[in-house]
């Protein structure tokens, strides 16, 4: 794989900025790769192992001469950090990032961006319960899709450009519009990551009755919620707070659909349980066809971390 | 492992069914296991594939004999299947199933079970998004919970034995009162279903409008839940309907959290939503460490797998 960028600066280094730069190594898509977090316990940390080619004190430092920076804050740090690197920014250089949320990162991004700078929105569909500079690792990409939510107008060289890094990566790439992505988000993924949060909670409560039988016990159901419900509490706090209209809507969506279950269970109507757990199935079928995700009983992901 | 029954019938083959043959061939704890399924289908498969030593054209003549019957059909066809096999039980033998909710199946049940049968209820605490017959494997019970839920006045000895089975599969075995095993159930198990098959209707909802984005970037939440979506519907709708109570009660705590959280993201309350996604991901490392889950990539299931 051919160098596609001289100087890529990561800023933040937790799960996906870490996991970048294992994988631009692996495929050697960069020549040096900068990289800076503002808490110092994990710029040392990222020292010790080795994460990036040089950790930098400053954001600014980090940016400086890079063809290619990559906003990996949470998404409610994104404005303020993009105001901050916007003075050292290098001409024809481009802007990334990584959130998870697409509209509000562009409203409070691309103000900042100066003339001659391009800036490329992007959101890694990709992600473990783990966070921090030690949980990245360079197969996370593998397969996983990528897309890359260009703003109106964006030089079609410089998207291109950073469609051949995630594809060296190991994603699969599309283009989308802001708005459209938000609501696919929300119901593939915000969603969901609030209500494991609740169900979690809920447990949480029940517990204080039973003496922890239900962590004991927890059985597949749960075990998977608290995996989503692990997440870094201040990425998802993010999430929620800027893809306000798009999960509320799904929200309501959500409990619409629960009270008719719920109504199905008080009025013992089998028939109706019987023909949704049916459809549902059907679903899961076509992820797996999509390949998405695989029938396997770890998911594939053991051949996808080692 | 020495024999601990000399002849064990399996009522319905399904995925615990065909796993408990397979962990006790591994470790040779019966002399013979028989098996029957309603479906010729079925049983023709577990013929082909060598599950179980006998395979029965009748639950009766699959009975006759064994000192150990378990029942593993649908919680809403346990009661049938009880009565139809009572006449032939052998004096001594005990009756055992493996159902999701054991309330409903000591009530269906027991009244069927004759005076010198044992009857002891289990729940054994696993399972994949698999069914059928081929979906069983050796390991499935390996280090997971089997929870034994004997009737008042039951044998000692016979539960006993039982336990010895179960553990000789690879079980780690606990001993529960029956209201109890049913509201811990609805808390780890039976809600945490019943908002997965929610949400994955939701989402098919959407996907008639998007064109199947919803499937093609299924993310990492989106992705638990249809896996325990695809479970099987007929369990699935039994479990709902004969632990209906628990299950509404844990359902409306549930709503009555999402609408806090709900009403966080609307008033744009962040310090409300990250003490909360703080504390889950708590409750999430009560579990890593109860052992009831690792937090490797792969969930620790390639090992138990292979």
């Amino acid at each position: 794989m051919s160098r596609i960028y001289d100087r890529v600066a990561l800023i933040g280094l937790g799960l996906i900025a870490s996991s970048m730069f294992w994988a631009i190594k692996r495929a050697g898509l960069a020549g040096e790769v900068t990289g800076y977090a503002r808490s110092e316990a994990t710029r040392e940390t990222a020292r010790r192992i080795g994460l990036c080619d040089r950790v930098c004190d400053s954001a600014r430092e980090a940016v400086e001469g890079a063809d290619l920076v990559v906003l990996c804050v949470p998404v409610g740090a994104m404005g303020a950090v993009a105001e901050e690197i916007a003075p050292v920014l290098k001409p024809g250089a481009t802007v990334t990032d990584v959130g998870s949320v697409k509209r509000d990162v562009i409203q409070s991004v691309h103000p900042h961006i100066p003339p001659g700078v391009h800036f490329v929105p992007a959101h890694p569909l990709a992600g473990t319960e783990h966070s921090g500079p030690e949980s990245g690792f360079a197969e996370l990409f593998d397969n996983r899709w990528c897309l890359l939510v260009p703003v109106e107008g964006t030089d079609p060289d410089a998207v291109a450009r950073l469609r051949a890094l995630w594809e060296g990566m190991g994603s699969n790439v599309d283009e989308m519009e802001a708005d459209h992505h938000d609501l696919v988000l929300a119901v593939t993924s915000h969603t969901p990551h609030l209500i494991a949060y609740t169900m979690v909670g809920v447990a949480d409560d029940l517990r204080r009755v039973t003496d922890s039988e239900v962590i004991k016990y927890s059985a597949a159901g749960f075990r998977d919620f608290t995996r989503i419900a692990a997440s870094d509490p201040t990425m998802w706090r993010d999430v929620f707070l800027t893809n306000k209209d798009a999960t509320l809507e799904i929200l309501g969506r959500f409990t619409e659909e629960l009270f008719a279950l719920q109504r199905a269970i008080r009025t013992g109507n089998g028939e109706l349980l019987h023909d949704y757990f049916t459809r549902t199935r059907a679903i899961r079928r076509g992820i797996i066809d999509a390949g998405q995700d695989t029938d396997a009983p770890d998911f594939g992901r053991a051949k996808a971390k080692s």
